[in-house]
Order: structure tokens, then sequence, then C-alpha cells
């Protein structure tokens, strides 16, 4: 793959200038937004339009670029690195991948700093999409011989500079036989009817989307040879956060006797954090739970409880899949070896 | 109470008309429909208005003697017992309620055909009204000390011809202490979203909702100390078909160790059924799972998996809860000793 003119389903760089699809509009619309500089960069990660923290890291990694190639010097370089790394600030992503290409910016001269800059910003973006195929090569063989998958969220291309992670095994898994995936929709902000489904059916992946409490009845019906799921972090031990409703398939798989694989960068990993319990759970606002776009569900006032993730204990994980290699099974001791 | 004169929630009847809550409004507008045969209370039944199988089967007894009222002979009888029990030809409760009230006119002289028509229809509104306040009682005083119950779908007044089955059971908890409910929103159809917290509502119960993979998480951090749901049909050894969801509650609650409790009337239990093996599930249409109300949430064309339940192990409900008494543990010689 060459980066310089980088093709990817959410962004594309044709070595100057950065377009990325408006995620806000899918799968009703597939609108590209041109980007410039570090300004309209940020504004489009604040709004949503890129999203998932390995591509917002690498469209801000872009932005940067863009905003140096402009203007190369300090100035531009300090402003571009600022807004971009406030756009957003829990964003573990975005904060390292304009770090790095700040410094590498830092470190040429004055005639080289927008060639740097750029350099650093498709080299970022080549490591990413080489672990989304690390992580899809690592998958699929451990997964070999499944035909049938359930899935959770969006953890493909729309959420990664690669191929994704749990959709980057299920797309290899696909390369290599005949695949069905079920995807469960994701309520409340709906990235598995809205993307992973808009995604299936752009890679001709055979799928079928499913409520999210259906899933464990057809689980437990033997519709189902493995589920696997991406990751918001990964604790120590192996706990792992992820959307909600994603511990419920995990019991739901062992429950059934099928393996729960987790897939993502070793990135994700927080290897400050002994285990889950000591993983914040954001709650978000209530409206994302009381309507449905435009479309209202319940009483206007409605009291709600809305966490964005739930954890899941690491003994119902049968396998941590990441660039390095996988984890099977999963414990302090094989999540530490990933990180040697 | 005189069901002469009943109030209920979704039902109201004096005597001589009936009127039904429209429950395809709810909870944006609470518009009352007046019904005075079995034309139209067939047609209101076939379009949803009156949902929930024992408030359907209520619904309908008053339909039929409604007709019989109006043109008192074997003629109206015969067409109102026809069009009432082709309404919605699944609902066991619709077919058993028309049957009595038909029975009954027949035992009847030509000049008392209109009185035991209504006799019967409001005998069978007594019945369900009776069962759901034994039902509250048994559940109540088994889940005495449960502050924070999680429920699902709705079972409540707008199911059944009294306060319910799983909902009367809160009710009642409310009224001998402080309680919190978490109400699962239960897609596609979003009965808890729309009817549930729309009861809970009005009868002043704390309560939040939730979407419904949110659900399991929750229960993990200790939020929940007992989950109650009502049933669709529950075999002779206790496995029970429930909405969607149902399941995977049931095993996040055993995983967290709190009671898992069924509630519904002897009426429900399918005897001729060994196991839950046997009950046939439902798929439903697409298009309830491709939107919500009037927005679409994925691509037009996309392929679906919609079933409306699913079946829990008896092994994983901790009780049965009936208008006869409680099944615990759930098992074919205990639930067989509620229909002796």
């Amino acid at each position: 793959m060459s980066v310089a003119t980088q093709s990817h389903p959410a962004l594309r760089w044709d070595g100057r200038r950065l377009e990325v699809l408006d995620q806000t509009l899918l799968p009703g619309t597939e609108a590209w937004l041109s980007l410039s500089g570090a300004d309209d960069t940020a504004e489009a990660i604040r709004r949503l339009a890129v999203r998932g923290a390995p591509l917002i890291g690498v469209a801000a990694a872009y932005g940067l670029a863009m905003e140096v190639a402009r203007q190369p010097g300090l100035g531009a370089l300090e402003h571009g690195w600022e807004v971009l790394r406030d756009a957003r600030p829990t964003a573990v992503n975005l904060a390292y991948a304009v770090d790095r290409v700040r410094a590498a910016a830092l470190a040429a001269g004055p005639t080289t700093i927008a060639a740097a800059a750029r350099a650093e910003a498709q080299r970022i973006h080549a490591e990413e999409d080489a672990a989304s195929s690390a992580i899809a090569e690592h998958g699929a063989s451990l997964l070999a011989g499944a035909r049938r998958v359930a899935t959770h969220c969006n953890a493909g291309a729309l959420a990664a500079g690669g191929s994704g992670t749990a959709l980057a095994v299920i797309f290899e898994l696909h390369a290599r036989g005949p695949l069905r995936v079920l995807a469960g929709e994701t309520r409340p902000l709906l990235q598995g009817a809205r993307l992973t489904v808009w995604e299936l059916a752009r890679a001709g992946v055979e799928h079928e989307l499913v409520v999210d409490g259906a899933m464990a009845g057809l689980i437990a019906r033997g519709e189902v040879d493995a589920v696997i799921v991406g990751c918001d972090r990964v604790a120590a031990n192996g706990d792992t956060a992820n959307k909600v409703g994603t511990y419920g398939l995990a019991l739901a798989a062992r429950a059934a006797g099928i393996p729960f694989v987790v897939a993502g960068p070793t990135s994700t990993i927080d290897a400050e954090l002994p285990d889950g319990g000591g993983i914040a759970i954001e709650e978000r606002d209530a409206a994302e739970v009381r309507s449905f776009g435009a479309a209202a569900s319940t009483l206007p006032d409605t009291p709600v409880r809305n966490p964005a993730f739930d954890v899941t204990p690491a003994s119902l994980i049968s396998a941590l899949v990441t660039e390095r290699g996988v984890a099977q099974p999963v414990d302090t001791a094989s999540v530490a070896a990933l990180l040697q």
C-alpha cells in the first residue's frame, strides 16, 4: 500500500489534501468533506463526521501536516497542534498522533518542516493500516472454521486507519471462505445499523441486522459460531470496556460454549490499570435514549440511565487479538507478554 | 371492584359500551376509542390499539356482549364470535374469552341472551383483575426487600385486564416501600419506552429508562436487586418464552446472583409442551428493525432477523409467580402443582 495515495472507506489522502466521509450522514448519504488544514479537520472531528479513536488520530495527523504545508513555520505548527489536540480531549490516539507529527516537524529544519510533518502523518497512517492487517490475519487464523459470526457496534474501517479491528477479522474470514455475520444494531446511537451494515454491504459480506436484545437468544439457538467485538479500553488483566451490550454477548457466548473474542491494537491496553473495576464508565446524554434521530421514543421528561460502555471480565474473553499476536487465555501474564 | 363500572388504564366499561385507550398513540397521545360491537372491537384488536393477550381477551368478550345486546339473537352471536375470534388468531386468550361468552349466550334463553353474554364478559374481566391482584401479592411477598428492580417489555395494565403481571408486582412493591425501577426500552417496538414508562410515570413509581444492551452491565455493577418479567408461553418444565432480551437478562441476573422472576397467569402455562425446545419462535417483519417509528435506522434493503421472543430455560428462573401461588424452584413438579 502506498499511503501517499491511500484510498480508505472513510479517508482519502492524495499527498496534499484530505477528504473524509461524513459519518453523521451514513448510511443514507455518502458525502465527502474536503479538508485543508487544522481548523476544518478539528471541526470535522468535533462534530463526529470522523469518529473511532484510531481514525481520529490519522485524520488529525493529516490535518496538522496540511496546516504546516500551508504556512511552513512554527506558528502554524503550534496553532494546528493545539486546535487538533483539543478537538476531543478524551481520545488518546488524537493526542498521540499530533504529538508525533509536531515532534517530527520540530526536529526538521525550516525548509523541510512541511515534508517532515507530511511524512510522519503518512507513517502513522501506514502503522494504523498495518495494525488492522495484522489483527485481521491473527483473528482469522484463530477463528478458522467459524462461518457464522456475531458482532456489536462498529469496529471497522469507519473507526480505524486500516480495515478496522473486529470487522477486519470478519473481512479476512470472508476472504478465506463463506461467512455470514449477525450485526447488533447498537442502541442508542446505532453504530451497528448505520455503520457496520454499511461496511458489510459494501464489502459484499452476507449479513443480517438484529436488535440488541435478540442476539443472546440467537446464540442460544446455535445460530452463531463465534462472537467478535472491538474494545475501548483493556485493563492489564484483560478486563475490557466496550460499547454497552458487549458484556451480555459475552455471557451468552459462554453459556453456548462458543468463543468470545476481543480485537484491538495494543495501544488500547491500559497497562496502568490492574483490572476493569478502575475503568470509569461515561454516562452520556439522556436525549440519545429518549429518541432515535428525530423520532421520540418515550415521554419527553423520562429519566434515563445512559452508560456508554460496559466491562466484560477477562474470564469471559476467549482471546484478545492484537497486531502483535493473540493473548489466550486472557490474563495479566498473557496481556503483559503482548506489550513486551 | 365492581366490573359493571370498571375503570382501567386501558379499558372502560360502563355496563353497555366499551372504551379502549389507543395504545398505538402512546405515550405521546392518550386517545380513547368508543366501541359499540364486534366489528369495531375486532378492528381495534387487529391494529394493536388494544394489545396484550389477557387484555385482548377482555376486550373481545365485551365486544361480543355488545354485539348481542344490539341484536339479541343467534345471527349476531355467530357473526360477532367469528369476527372477534379471527382478529388475531394466535392469541390464545382471545379464543378462550369469546368461546366462553358464546357458550354462556347459547345456554341462555332468547330473552336473556344479551344479559348472559354481558354477565360472562364481566366475569372474565373480574377473573383477570383478580389474577393480577393475586400475582401482585404473591410477587411482592416473594421480593420483599427488593428496592431496585429491573423489567423488560410491558407486562402492566396495558397488557392485562387488571394491573398486569410483572408490573402488578412492581406496583405492589411500590405500595409497600421505596422502589426504583429500571425499564428496558425493548426494541424493536419499544413497549418499555412507550408503555411501561407511561404506566410507571402515571403510578408515581420512580424509574429510569435504559437501552436493552445496557441492562446487563448495570446488573453486573450491583445496581439491581431483582429482575421481574412477564411471559408469553411457559412450558410444563418452566422454560419460558418472552420478548427478545429476556434471556440475556436472566443470564446477567444469574451471573450477579440476584433473583430472576417470571410472573403470569396460569393460563399462560402450556402443559402440553414438555419444554421450551418446542416453542415456535415468531419471526416478525424486517421493517420493525429497519426503522424506529418513521425514522429509518439502516439501509432500506438490509437483511434482518427479527425473532419476537426468546426462551429462558427454567434453570435460570428463580421463581414463577402466578395467581395460584409461586413455583420455586421452577421445574416440572412445581409447575404441575400450580395447575392442580
